[in-house]
């Protein structure tokens, strides 16, 4: 509390704008009695009668894949509208999202010609978001690990030659999602980096701790004023052997056919299930995933699992007679992959309606153990969520760090005064299998333990229910 | 302190003949700034160098399964050996070990009959110790989940059947350990309720959350007042579909052919590495986990990855330069599965020597990512651990919990006076998976992933090197 009358002064002192105090009221952020049996119950409900695991089969296998614009993503709108309304939703609405519609085709082949050999097939995956080839390029290949390496190259120091971004994910971070952060500028930003110093591709090696035979996709940007290039993820393996044939002096050129197609914009949308807050129908929790996926694999870990965590939220607490407080809406979100539209779109909208969202979750660090949870709060809000770690330790989810909380639900806290950002929390799953399947052909319903998908579902409720316990006097974040 | 003055003075009136003051000092025990660097250190070089992935290779695909009494397990005894030895520990010795010897045979075939037709075959895997079935037997099948409803029966209520025991683990439990510890009476004692009810063998379901079709084994006892009939393990398919079977009204008969050999007791050995401590050369920090396995699957799991995190220990730590200020034993122990005379043996030694063991380690739960420890001391001991916590769950082994440390070094607390008991604690990883390959033909190399068998060897090689800091003022589990 008193840091919290504190924090009041602070915010008083710093704007008179300011009317809304910021904080969650510690005496409603303990564990009660009512709170362990109805956490107690969720869990039950999910394990022993859970429908996230079928959810997930069905989307994997009979949607697929399901990047933003295609036809898939389509059918996934639609079965995500369907499956909320079978689990009892009270209501279900589209958000139409305007999406990017970028096509990988069926021209996507590459080859390796070693000291002017015979060409030898080589497993590639166009980034998401890369122009095509027109036609095919060969050319040899320089290895890199930072851009600094090309910059010291000068402006033309590439001439004509493809660009292969060799920085593993970094083996000695614990948080593979640490790694894969420290890495990633290769994928997203090589080809501007290749194409600025006098490239015709960039080569990336894929985004895993895994060695493995996979390439791993993901999106990559251009930019406006540097002209395209095309990129393509090789995988771990082959990075590898490439690497080493150039380490001992090899002459290695690769060649690249890739008939990359990028559509016009797609009229997609957002899947929103409501349920109306008995005291405050009017102050929002949302909790959500997204329902795109990249073309490659099913995409059951990503994020597959944060949707049928967040259908299963719905369907829990309607089965179990819960009553909100708060009105609580399931989003499946659109174009997470390659755009955030849908997030984007949804913050928007809430903005312009003036809705009050008091909370926000989401689940998109797949369907593995959950550990904990990311938490973008302030200080008063961080507290609320601290003040049940003990309880949360015995549901295997009491690892606690302040973070990001998820791609997705980020536009919420964007161009808002700090004073009514939502208090938001990212289920934090086991993190250290997740990069070997995601953005491949990996990533499929087989790969994902079940009793491990239904801890995360249940974790999820819970939370979304303790959440909707709390007193929200105002929205939380503090001003940075 | 407070609590610990407590601790003190209340022993100091239960018993003169305690001489050594129950404490782990409090201010030892708090994480300084040399205690991050090392266990950064330590990360780095299990996770940059480490050799545990290659030795749990080697020990699982060139020795494979290892069962007290084989030949396997007698080259695993070598293999421990040489491994420790390379691995950099001063001085490595064998430990005489007498073990049980029980050999599946290669005669093990079950079929199944329904409403009389025709026998199809029936995977099954005799529970280690049962004896064999000389020549056929086949007989009607009546399922129970509870020995209560035998004992309703009356003494030959089951009147020459197979009693097939299904109750399932408690899919509802978080704990997969828990759901296990609530099922296995079936599988220890299933032989002797059937026996002691008339019954011919016992069939008892798979102990695993996962529905598959490999039967895991395990072991079982006989009670010397009653007569002994074989046992062995379904499937959970199986399992599910035999009760359907039954539960539809249809006759079911099973056969067993089992040519199960009890041989004579046979020499083997634990496998001790020592490291002789600067400051306390006469008290010991144990450390290890079990080198015997089941005689299917390569043990890899159960317990391959507690002997590769154990060998990671040693050799970790000489790398580093660390001298030990307690002298650190890592221990291989033989015969954990099916008699525990390993640890049993290590126990009475030390006892008989009056060896001053200070702590105690093990991991045997697997090779999964590491969450936290089982901790098994006194209030003091475990508030002295507790003292690292945030540190810990910055390196994901956070969630600490009392509890069983582990079976091999269990007997070292057995006839102990409360205040010469050593600090126990167990590597707690992820038990969700656990079970799935336990005991069974899936328990094998390419189902435990590396960087998280990295980690777990990171995160025992940590809390060795803590507890080594530790001041012992005596030793820790108060009377109970």
């Amino acid at each position: 509390m008193n840091r919290m009358n504190k924090t009041i002064a602070f915010f008083g002192m710093m704007t008179m704008a300011v009317v809304m105090v910021p904080s969650v009221w510690a005496q409603d952020s303990r564990w009660s009695s009512e709170d362990s049996a109805m956490v107690a119950r969720i869990h039950d409900h999910v394990l022993g009668q859970g429908g996230c695991v079928e959810d997930l089969r069905v989307l994997c296998k009979e949607v697929g894949a399901r990047l933003s614009g295609s036809p898939e993503a389509d059918a996934a709108i639609l079965w995500g509208a369907k499956t909320l309304r079978e689990a009892g939703a009270p209501e279900v609405r589209m958000q139409t999202v305007i999406v990017p519609h970028w096509e990988r085709s069926d021209v996507e082949r590459a080859w390796m010609r070693i000291d002017g050999g015979q060409a030898e097939p080589l497993k590639i995956s166009a980034l998401g978001g890369s122009i095509g080839t027109e036609g095919q390029i060969e050319a040899p290949v320089r290895v890199f690990r930072q851009f600094e390496e090309l910059d010291s190259l000068g402006a033309d120091g590439l001439d004509g030659a493809i660009a292969f971004f060799n920085r593993p994910m970094d083996p000695l971070m614990i948080s593979a999602g640490g790694a894969y952060g420290g890495a990633n500028n290769q994928r997203s930003r090589g080809a501007v980096e290749a194409a600025d110093h006098g490239g015709v591709a960039a080569l990336v090696r894929s985004l895993t701790h895994a060695l493995d035979t996979f390439p791993h996709t993901g999106a990559m940007r251009y930019d406006d004023a540097v002209h395209r290039v095309p990129a393509a993820a090789v995988s771990t393996v082959d990075a590898r052997r490439i690497a080493g044939l150039l380490s001992d002096g090899h002459d290695v050129r690769v060649g690249l056919e890739m008939g990359c197609i990028l559509h016009d914009d797609k009229a997609q949308a957002n899947v929103i299930a409501e349920w109306t807050g008995t005291e405050y129908p009017d102050r929002y929790i949302v909790v959500g995933g997204h329902l795109d996926s990249w073309d490659i694999g099913e995409g059951a870990h990503d994020d597959g699992a944060g949707i049928v965590h967040s259908i299963e939220v719905m369907r829990t607490l309607v089965a179990l007679g819960y009553q909100p407080r708060h009105t609580i809406r399931v989003v499946l979100f659109i174009n997470e992959e390659n755009g955030n539209n849908g997030g984007k779109t949804y913050a928007r909208k809430a903005r312009e309606k003036g809705e009050w969202h008091v909370a926000a979750l989401e689940s998109d660090a797949g369907g593995d153990a959950p550990r904990g949870w990311a938490i973008d709060a302030t200080d008063a809000g961080t507290e609320a969520v601290r003040a049940w770690r003990e309880s949360l330790v015995d549901y295997g989810m009491g690892d606690l760090r302040r973070g990001g909380a998820g791609v997705d639900i980020g536009p919420l806290k964007k161009e808002k005064p700090a004073d009514q950002r939502p208090l938001m929390v990212g289920l934090r799953p086991n993190s250290q299998r997740y990069f070997d399947y995601h953005h491949s052909d990996r990533d499929v319903f087989e790969n994902v333990h079940p009793r491990e998908l239904k801890l995360g579902a249940a974790a999820l409720t819970s939370m979304v229910y303790l959440l909707d316990r709390l007193e929200y006097e105002a929205l939380g974040t503090e001003d940075e």
